[in-house]
């Protein structure tokens, strides 16, 4: 650690330490940020402003105890006379952070919970033998305690935490629950792990480089192709599960969930097959992805149409649809990804366009993630993971401009083509681009994989405006283009996911908790107030016992660590003393 | 790399690359040892000595083009004064190499092939796209490839090679040759990859520290126990050949091969399930595991047994046998565990010991495996394997023996107590003790894992000596001992391997071929001539396109690399110049 960030440590060991008498000026810069995922707050938050640091600290200091503030070991990225890495106890647990300084004062703070002293994940040093060497009398064997489990978790002995989703969301934070010993139980609508991804449109890849998608605690083998099919995630899914015996029910319907505060513990039905069950966790996870159920927006004559019509998500392959005149409503990456599926099965495909969209390409982002800590030989995944944690929402909206900016740069003849066929181009209300747009709605924006470069050259064309009606034989748009369509696919989205809770839950319980997702950036889709970090996810909600568990593949793997720590806290009764801001709600 | 080593590798690099103006004197020492895998040999040879060094250079250097010697890069373990890393090329490939001094002069020299330059395996650098970012009609997904391969390889497409036997040996080695591009099929009599771990009796776990059990590629993560029960290691195959796309085909018994030397073809029978089909591979490789059908030895009235009497193959467990009286024949790992878990399961249980067992404790094993290389924290698999090979076999009866004195000490106790209970132990004829055992017949010893207490204790008595009659509820011994049974386990081993050949190929084959496994000792049950290296194992046979992966986990993972070297170097048809000594067979 440089001169001058120890000389910062020492002031900062000092303020947290005897917090009454800090004298926060000199710790932090005027404009400042410290993002606590856990650690301080029991909440993942980024405090912004000496004053909200202050008020934060007074609060949680004692409560929290934090000591032993000590220069990480080794030689680490993101390490030099204004930025540095430290480590820290808590009571409970063990930190990692990192400072990024501005004349000598913390500009942005990262301190992230890793885990919990005296709760360690096994693993490493903490591997389990397995096997006494010795002779002994009714001893099991593995396969006769994999036995018993699969024969009373869920019936006769009640799973501690409830995950309701299998994907990648519910099995990664699964992982980690097994890994610290909480008796967890995963159900899932579809039969097998990774049936999520099986059952969607036969061309999708992922959009991410696989650099960036390893799971916890089992890398892909590092000849995994850089993008990776559906069905090749799927196997994964399936093939992770198994490897981390992850306790999973396929074809289980979870219909129905209430909580009875005095207990504290969930009555949970769920649909198994014939059975019906009555489960009772102390914690309910909602893993069931950010997309609720399928949005189709009510088109006046729609019920008169002749042809097909169908939701994106209903899509398995153009073929079949040769010389099919197609219509595809929509212009995110669904409405891309299956406009392309029906060209390269020769279908006559036209997109309908209904508000700009943010586009970017695939091989310029892949040429961007090259260049992360990420993507390099040997990378630590975990540390990758806090690096890529350590730039808070607030102050990433200017470098996404600048983002922007680049790929304009860039892509500039990749931008005027598109443009110039007529395709609605932007970049975001506040040109904070698609990484923000993700952030705020998960929605409104195509990584391009092919399917601008059918609409530039005309293959497809794109309509625009608002649809009148839908007639027998095609569709009518509000400037009196007809359109005639034999085949119309609404990629027109998914209902909100916090609409589950109003249906599994209550709308009392959903009102309370309130939308998942989105900063609070007061952009179309992401009301106000601001948020600082992602709503509800992955930290304590209003409803108590309830928990949301979602995001891309990188998102997954590095939160289920928090999510998995405050529900292990919890079930070992250590003292998780939340946050709350004076003022805050809840 | 230290200034003796580098000296002595200017040596070395002038007398290899002028080998008939070499003064090997003052390259290797009077006793000394060049251990190499494929690199100059395109063979797994140790050459013994001055004199045949200088004659195998001679012959194989011009064939061979070595060159490029380098120091190795890093900070490795084992460099010092006295030994070094280094790397080299052949015309081929790209190779790895270690040498050991004496008085400047090398003592030992590893050399072995990592990888074919122009050929080499996917993954890291090489890691393939998956899908190009753009559309294009007729493209494939990830699935409709592998689909394509499951209805073409083995009916329309001929593998270029075939695997009998789909455990760990067979599946690691068809995960290097699919990173190489080798059409490969796998055939297993059982159902499932997994299934040969399955049906063992179910108190079975491994007996290496998980360490040193590792597959290629896919490390085991890393809460994974440090012993695997057997049904663990079965779903890991499973998982594995998934992960690594392996195709496998099932429930297939193979029952037949003849090779033509002509096409340089072979033609495999097949069964499928109900189907016969013949398959058309280049190369076939038996993986069936060192051991061939059960041996069950022929004792006299033996068809007179009114109890239950089996081989150990097909002990399952010793639910429902309590009081029966069972006698196990046999003292190596087999008969132990099924004596333990006869016991564990309240039989009377009596062990017939007909020869001197070496005993070896687990818990002594693991702690002397933890000082090895392997089990540091990140330890680089490939090294460490390595690391291991640079010992050959003819210098390790040294430090074996050492190894058997240090035994001796550490265990004394143990061993005296096993000693007065009546137990014959040894520690093998030449008292070079259990891994020598192992590689010369892989039978003769015991680890244990808490069947020697249970003798020392008396709670299972030990008979000795040889059995005369089977008779209707017993055994009679040599010295007229009667033993009343219910139960007979033969725990008396399986037949060799290699009658594998002589009953799928043919006895003229088999008789060419020779024995597979073991060095040539002298000793009972190895025969010599002195080997040096496991006869026949991943190298050339006597049969053309006749190969042999077997081994435990460690062996199967390091020298699978071998084997899939040479069958890619074959298929691509690079030279592969096999150096056969003057006046040596084949």
């Amino acid at each position: 650690m440089s001169r001058p960030v120890a000389e910062w440590l020492e002031r900062f060991e000092t303020a947290v330490t005897a917090p009454t008498k800090a004298d926060w000026k000199s710790v932090f810069s005027e404009e400042c940020y410290w993002r606590d995922l856990l650690a301080f707050t029991w909440d993942i938050v980024t405090i912004e402003g000496q004053a909200a640091i202050a008020a934060m600290v007074l609060q949680q200091s004692a409560r929290i105890g934090a000591g032993g503030f000590t220069p990480a070991e080794g030689t680490l990225p993101m390490s030099d006379d204004t930025q540095g890495w430290f480590t820290f106890n808590t009571a409970t647990a063990r930190c990692r952070a990192h400072v990024q300084l501005r004349d000598g004062r913390a500009h942005v703070l990262l301190t992230a919970m890793v885990e919990l002293i005296g709760h360690e994940e096994i693993g490493g040093s903490r591997r389990p033998d397995g096997i006494a060497h010795r002779a002994e009398k009714g001893r099991r064997t593995w396969l006769d305690q994999r036995e018993e489990t699969a024969r009373t978790l869920g019936h006769s002995v009640e799973p501690y935490c409830l995950i309701v989703g299998g994907g990648q969301n519910g099995l990664m934070l699964a992982a980690r629950l097994k890994r610290l010993g909480v008796p967890t139980l995963v159900i899932d609508a579809l039969e097998r792990p990774g049936d999520c991804w099986r059952v969607r449109y036969r061309s999708l890849y992922l959009h991410d480089p696989i650099f960036l998608d390893h799971f916890p605690y089992l890398p892909f083998p590092d000849h995994w192709p850089l993008y990776t099919s559906k069905d090749k995630i799927a196997d994964w899914l399936e093939i992770y599960a198994r490897a981390m015996e992850i306790d999973f029910w396929g074809s289980t319907l979870c219909t129905a969930a209430q909580y009875d505060e005095k207990t504290g513990e969930w009555t949970v039905t769920a649909k198994r097959g014939d059975e019906t069950l009555m489960l009772r966790p102390k914690q309910l996870v909602l893993a069931t992805g950010l997309a609720g159920a399928k949005h189709v927006p009510h088109i006046r004559g729609a019920e008169n149409f002749a042809g097909r019509q169908y939701h994106s998500a209903d899509h398995g392959s153009g073929a079949g649809m040769a010389d099919k005149r197609c219509l595809v409503i929509g212009s995110n990456n669904s409405a891309h990804d299956i406009c392309v599926d029906l060209w390269e099965h020769d279908a006559q495909v036209t997109m309908i366009q209904r508000s700009p969209t943010i586009v970017v390409r695939a091989d310029t982002m892949r040429e961007g993630a090259k260049t992360l800590y990420y993507a390099q030989p040997g990378a630590d995944i975990d540390l990758a993971d806090l690096m890529f944690a350590a730039a808070p929402f607030r102050p990433r909206l200017a470098s996404e401009k600048g983002f922007t900016d680049y790929l304009r740069q860039v892509d500039a003849a990749f931008y005027k083509r598109l443009a110039d066929s007529g395709f609605q181009l932007w970049h975001g209300e506040d040109e904070t681009g698609f990484f923000m747009a993700y952030y705020r709605r998960a929605a409104g924006y195509y990584i391009d994989v092919g399917g601008s470069e059918l609409i530039a050259s005309g293959e497809i064309p794109v309509q625009h405006g608002e649809i009148d009606e839908i007639v027998a034989d095609g569709l009518c748009m509000a400037d009196g283009t007809f359109l005639p369509a034999d085949v119309i696919v609404y990629a027109t989205g998914y209902r909100p996911m916090h609409e589950w809770v109003s249906l599994l839950i209550s709308p009392e319980v959903a009102g309370k908790v309130g939308p998942c997702w989105g900063l609070g950036s007061g952009t179309a889709g992401d009301p106000g107030p601001w948020e600082g970090e992602l709503r509800n996810m992955w930290k304590p909600t209003a409803q108590q016992g309830l928990w949301f568990q979602g995001g891309n593949l990188m998102q997954s793997r590095f939160h289920s660590l928090h999510l998995a720590l405050q529900l292990k806290a919890r079930m070992e009764t250590l003292p998780t003393p939340v946050y709350r801001a004076a003022g805050a709600a809840g």
